[in-house]
């Protein structure tokens, strides 16, 4: 029987760890480390391959850009501050124009974060991008999966499905000649250049009760955090933020895309229901748009309400690794 | 044309670095990190490959062990101290006996080392496993490649060659015919289980003025330690360290391990010719054994002394990234 990404860590992964400098290890975005007083250190490690998470012909910046994103969201969903930034590329051939390509991908998004680029491995083989970043919080400010309470109001930064609808155009799943070329643009860019909630998660980290980057679908990452949380969800479909690309497609199609579709790298976040004003004044501060999707129950597993009716989900999952 | 390894480095990946907390970034071991008084961090990152870095067969538990112990030796290159690991590991199917016999290569060597797995990624894809270990030592301490001076003596630890000669005998390029199981056992070990010189390293920290680990052969990595210091070296092939398997090889093939073969992890360090009694003392007091192999001068590049004749090198070269 194949093995899922979590059992194959809790299986194999997760022996006790005997270290007092190690906060918390293997099951949130980042592990939590505290070296010294005052101030954790957080560390993430996100591997990207050709065929799996980008493709043969996907432009060398945007590989070199996503990767880098894709480590800082995790810091940014433990509401860090990223600040450096380890590389391991391994490809078949050092073509020039590909390198010079790609390392202007990885430093525009690590400039943008102010994340210095410290140090690397090259190997030959099979393309891949693995980004290590470290990153900081203040000591026992870091936002974890595990704190969200019955009552707390769960919110989303942005708004999710951009990148799943680029994807299903780029592999023809879905026709793209509902869209001009600026929406096409907008939502490669939704793709290959996310935004880390950086400074939304920095703010967050004082009133937010948990809190995580959606990369593998709303449904999944909430599911990880409603699960670690020990708690149920409840979420509104018709309150889920959308678009005017995103409303082009039929109900149906727009509702999966939102709910299961991966690598937007938004926040989804859980407050006290007394926290509104103030979620509404950090947005504001981060100039990041967050809007409230449902709200946090006792027991387990997630309903989704469409017009107070409880919506039968299809097999719909989220980004499976394994 | 093809560019090696530390030109698409210097080429791409070496931005200037414009935070204060990175005190060296790319070109050396490890990055050394200072985010806060007293102590830096040190941080590494590896990947290795399957059919690259070890072959279908290799056992699973040897893959992990020295996965990690590679990502280690880089840590006591430097003098410090490992502390934590990040595991990507990207594989084709979960297969529950390979990973329960890779996570416990992965422990057995972590926990030798007080290292804490903290964190990781598993992604579908060809078998490779990236490992990214951070460790610290004291403020300024840290050894570098750059710190060489003329008159110095070269030491490394242990031998090199063993790690060589068991791949070569697993390539059949070299047979197994001359040597009993017992031997055949002690190079595998060489090969998968290395042993990083985190002790020996340690105690080098306030006496040698440069230190490298051997990952790539000795001379290759000899060479990196002497352009960095922007010096010249000698070394005397009779000095080089042996063993009874080793001495078993015609000379000439013997030689060229000892010289080029790499995956030893043993450490090559260069200190003031006063503190040869103090090496001694260091050596026994890490149970380390260390032999001065040769001297450094003015200059550039590296002479090899075979009873005092310079031998003429063939085209010898380290293991070859790029």
């Amino acid at each position: 029987m194949a093995l899922g990404e979590f059992e194959i860590i809790a299986k194999y992964f997760q022996k006790p760890i005997n270290r007092p400098d190690v906060i918390t290890g293997s099951g949130d975005d980042c592990a939590v480390l505290s070296p010294w007083k005052d101030k954790n250190l957080l560390a993430t490690i996100d591997t990207l391959l050709v065929n799996r998470h980008f493709f043969e012909d996907t432009a060398a910046f945007d590989i070199g850009y996503k990767a880098v994103a894709v480590s800082v969201s995790d810091i940014a969903a433990m509401g860090g501050d990223p600040a450096w930034l380890l590389l391991s590329l391994t490809m078949e051939q050092a073509h020039d124009g590909w390198l010079k390509a790609f390392a202007e991908g990885v430093y525009s998004c690590a400039d943008r974060y102010n994340l210095a680029l410290a140090g690397g491995n090259l190997s030959r083989g099979p393309l891949s991008v693995t980004t290590q970043v470290t990153g900081f919080c203040e000591q026992g400010k870091q936002l974890s999966r595990r704190g969200a309470q019955p009552g707390d109001l769960i919110y989303i930064t942005g708004a999710t499905g951009g990148a799943g609808l680029a994807l299903a155009i780029l592999k023809n799943e879905i026709s793209s000649n509902n869209f001009n070329q600026a929406e096409i643009k907008a939502l490669k860019d939704c793709l290959w250049h996310p935004e880390p909630r950086v400074t939304m998660g920095k703010l967050l980290s004082d009133i937010a009760t948990a809190a995580i980057d959606i990369s593998d679908g709303l449904i999944a990452d909430l599911g990880h955090l409603l699960n670690q949380s020990r708690v149920s969800g409840v979420l509104y479909l018709d309150k889920l933020p959308s678009s005017a690309i995103m409303d082009k497609l039929p109900e149906d199609v727009k509702n999966k895309l939102q709910l299961t579709a991966g690598d937007d790298y938004e926040l989804c976040f859980t407050v006290p229901s007394s926290a509104r004003v103030q979620v509404a004044a950090l947005a504001k501060l981060a100039h990041c748009a967050v809007t409230e999707i449902g709200v946090i129950e006792e027991g387990a597993g997630l309903r989704i309400l469409n017009a107070d009716q409880e919506m039968k989900l299809p097999c719909w999952q989220g980004y499976q690794h394994f």
